[in-house]
């Protein structure tokens, strides 16, 4: 168990000219402020991580494929989430509060890419990194 | 001319473990508060459209595929944008004030896929709807 992890499945709706996602809503539990958006892609079998945000709390939509994020506390507790808009795993958004460590995996065969919704705008003095060895990725 | 309405291109940046994209942060110009994220799906050849929102700005960022925006004003004048992340056409973010009519059309020949960043939740009071073929497509 992990303090303040947050998984929230969100709804997909079909319409005949193509798919509306939720992803975040102001009002929604794990808004932290909004302030900024941007997107990562992750290839097939590639891993981005270790990051620890100090500040900012992210909320992460997967838009594309399947990625496993990986989660872990400074007690040691680890917590795993698989997403995907592929129907392989659940839709929905990982809100990771500050002071985790996270690492991120693409799954899916095709482009992974993912949206952090951050509560603060990006800054390299805020996060602390570490090579992928640095920690089991589960 | 369309008072207003704003085309700002973003970075998009390589890395060997897939890219990173820039949308929109709290400081740009055209942000005008954080009140919902979605993803809205155009299928190839389709017409979304026409709404017009009353009080919400969209920040509207292509994340997959090629979409083309048409937005009118009520003085007759009509803008034409076409946005990618396929190279065909530039990437970047299209901010539209509230007010203006917004069709949009999915040019790519695979998934199109857009992000509003809207300043205010989802309400279908403060928006209007008219049909695809209510005015000129250009």
């Amino acid at each position: 168990m992990i303090t303040g992890l947050l998984f929230t499945p969100l709804r997909r709706i079909a319409t005949p000219k193509g798919e509306v996602r939720h992803a975040l809503r102001a009002s929604d539990a794990g808004f932290a402020g909004f302030g900024e958006a941007y997107f990562t892609e992750i290839l097939p079998g590639e891993t981005k991580g270790w990051k620890r945000h100090r500040r900012m709390t992210m909320n992460l939509v997967v838009v594309c494929g399947t990625v496993r994020f990986i989660v872990r506390d400074d007690a040691g507790a680890c917590a795993v989430h698989e997403v995907s808009v592929e129907g392989v795993a659940p839709y929905g958004r990982l809100t990771v509060p500050p002071g985790l460590w996270m690492a991120f995996h693409g799954l899916g065969a095709g482009s992974n890419l993912l949206m952090n919704l951050a509560s603060l705008p990006h800054d390299p003095d805020e996060a602390d990194t570490a090579a992928v060895e640095a920690f089991p990725l589960a």
